[in-house]
């Protein structure tokens, strides 16, 4: 069974200092979560998680989110096989986000728009956007059409 | 004056792949962004900016974030020198999730803790928490003791 009950934590000290994962949920009982290219450290995608899939993501070393339009459970890759295999998740001193250092399985698109990361454009001053990664890894349409 | 306005985006399409920022705040008018080393990718810290943040950020090349334990806009490293030069902005598919590369002033920390990066810690298998990092760029009681 999966313990989806997490501690919390008693004092500031604690939270920044201790060696007890005690992490700390919004109101809606979510975290934000960054996962990163183990490797390059490359900023992949940003999700939540809630108890539940923060739990089986611990359990199984596969990133598992919280999606906010579908309301449930989301196993990153389940259907396209971009799986991503966490090999370290980390948190921050408030323990209230997380990073996730995972390689990407399957064709190792992390984006829906089948670019191997989300953040395929940078802001300009002007506020206009620059596309600054176009490689397409695949057809999104043939895969899935909405994360 | 700083024009804390950004457009809305007019289709999936537009979002996605359009060439205008038009970011999407919460419902509390925040928006999440990760701050990383423009160098080399490291996560540094994660914080939320409302649109006034954002649009001074975009105008000055350096971070400010929307403190929410404060309410008010929290320009980084005001206070402890840690100023963070902002060398690019990038924001997702979604447009609602920031990353910001960035150059760390002063002594280099981006943590109140007095570490270059508030993700010193791994969370393991058994849920017990391995620090990383402990390299304390500052003693941050000298610096200031609340972020």
């Amino acid at each position: 069974m999966t313990d989806t009950q997490f501690p919390s934590p008693a004092s500031i000290d604690d939270i920044e200092e201790g060696g007890v994962f005690a992490p700390r949920f919004d109101d809606a009982g979510l975290i934000p979560a960054m996962a990163i290219d183990a490797e390059t450290n490359a900023p992949l995608m940003f999700a939540f998680m809630n108890r539940q899939s923060l739990a089986i993501t611990l359990e199984t070393g596969l990133a598992h989110y919280y999606s906010r339009s579908r309301k449930s459970l989301w196993k990153k890759g389940e259907t396209s096989g971009q799986l991503q295999h966490v090999e370290r998740v980390r948190t921050d001193c408030d323990q209230d986000v997380l990073v996730l250092e995972v390689r990407v399985a399957g064709d190792g698109a992390a984006c829906h728009t089948g670019r191997a990361t989300c953040f395929y454009r940078q802001v300009n001053s002007d506020r206009s956007l620059t596309t600054i990664d176009n490689v397409r890894k695949i057809d999104p349409d043939a895969s899935y059409t909405q994360k």
